[in-house]
């Protein structure tokens, strides 16, 4: 096991089953020589970092349309000490795959969200066609495949390949904001190449006393006052009663940058309690 | 109509089937003389509340385990133009359920968010009971009260009243710190009645240009400076791309006190979007 563990046999985790929006941005970021193992829930892709299962684990933290992916926060704060790696930004594509040959579309089937996110182009195009519901993308393209004529599936181009199905229509989903953003988590931090890629991340969470008025903004000088730009906050449960939170930010920049490290220090002195989840390249940007 | 509109016949929605945590706390909310309508889904409260089907919805907002609830802060803060009337802190207590005369418990049926905040207390009395997941707790009990002998049901005392069971062990959570916090929803401000009750909150949205680092904690200051104090904030995507947030922000008090309506003027000029949700009494404290 000598020299750069990434180059050699590696076991990523990701979000299953094959033909997930996950596996195609695992693909894109851990191209041939990678193996690529599904797991059935995000939280068990963390645990499996956690255990040394894996390598590394890729799972989705943010959604443009429907925000933070709870459970990804959550196991991090709580059940793991993990590092976020990396962070990749994935326009999500729907595209209307069928079994190669098909002429007529008489039902389409998708998880109810891809379906409500490509209402427009079906209203247009198929508005005779039945609607059906599956439990993810991939579950649907999968039972395209293995099924009768004149049915159609919504998902993504990985869901394509893997089963088999033609892309009759891509890119079909109405709004065109849609996107997630994955991170990569593992048991060490990202090592620093300043500039390579030139855009890096910090995340941290913590929890202040919230009792006293102009607590979190006393936080949020630190970084304003060095600065240091936020790119994100999130308040989560402390899970220990109603009104007590943690928050999660991001800022721009590396714990190797001295402003970035001083801030850290200075919201560490002030917090209750303090979590540093890495500093991490940004693989993609969408 | 004359006189208060609430003395007379009047209809509350409420998140249904009968026999949920919600009509539980619409039934102390609303007590005698108050029409409950339940409503198969959250948006579909707060919509019939702006259609005026309604005249005041209560849905939940957040609860101390799974944080907001993102249907609810969306629906108010992009759909519908509403003002928030009361808010009410309810202690979820989960209840073992069975028809009368049950004498032997074989299976155990409800939510799994249910089941799994009364893991240790089935593992204790009931472990080698089946556990059966049902899609609410009301669904639960309605299936234990017209089915066969020897199941159980885990759920509210509502649940209990509606589908006419006997509550054979109450309060069997496992998370003493397991609460929910609802609001009631109106299309006109509550009518202000200074410390009737004590204690008043208000609520708003805004969107603030993110670019600029300092940018939110100027928005904070407004509050601290004025010793308005903060109880939650939470953001949510503004839904036109990764990255651009909206905040929703609680604070002590009413804009009818000087210091909350001085920083919300001053948070509304510095807002590329901002919206009031109204100043409500506490009603319940859980």
């Amino acid at each position: 096991m000598a020299g750069d563990p990434r180059g050699m046999a590696y076991t990523v985790g990701y979000l299953g089953p094959s033909g997930t929006h996950s596996e195609e941005v695992a693909r894109r970021l851990y191209p041939g020589g990678f193996r690529l193992l599904p797991f059935p829930r995000i939280d068990a892709v963390i645990r499996a970092v956690e255990s040394g299962e894996i390598a590394e684990g890729i799972v989705p933290i943010e959604n443009s349309l429907e925000g933070s992916v709870n459970i990804t926060l959550d196991t991090l704060a709580h059940e793991v000490s993990l590092f976020i790696t990396g962070e990749a930004i994935w326009p999500v594509k729907h595209h209307l795959l069928v079994k190669p040959g098909t002429r007529e579309i008489r039902t389409v089937i998708s998880h109810v969200q891809a379906l409500a996110q490509c209402r427009r182009y079906l209203a247009e195009h198929f508005p005779a066609a039945e609607q059906q519901a599956a439990e993810s993308t991939a579950l649907a393209a999968q039972m395209v495949a293995s099924g009768m004529g004149g049915w159609a599936a919504i998902g993504s181009a990985a869901a394509a390949q893997v089963y088999g199905l033609e892309i009759a229509a891509a890119s079909i989903q109405d709004n065109g904001h849609n996107s997630t953003r994955f991170i990569t988590v593992g048991r060490r931090p990202a090592p620093y190449r300043p500039g390579e890629p030139a855009e890096w991340k910090t995340s941290l969470a913590f929890q202040i006393n919230g009792e006293r008025p102009g607590t979190l903004c006393g936080v949020l000088s630190e970084f304003a006052s060095r600065n240091v730009n936020l790119t994100r906050i999130e308040s989560r449960p402390a899970r220990t009663g109603l009104g007590i939170y943690i928050f999660f930010i991001d800022v721009q920049g590396s714990l190797e940058e001295g402003p970035v490290r001083e801030a850290f220090e200075a919201v560490r002195a002030k917090s209750l309690w303090f979590k540093e989840l890495g500093s991490y390249p940004v693989l993609l940007k969408g």
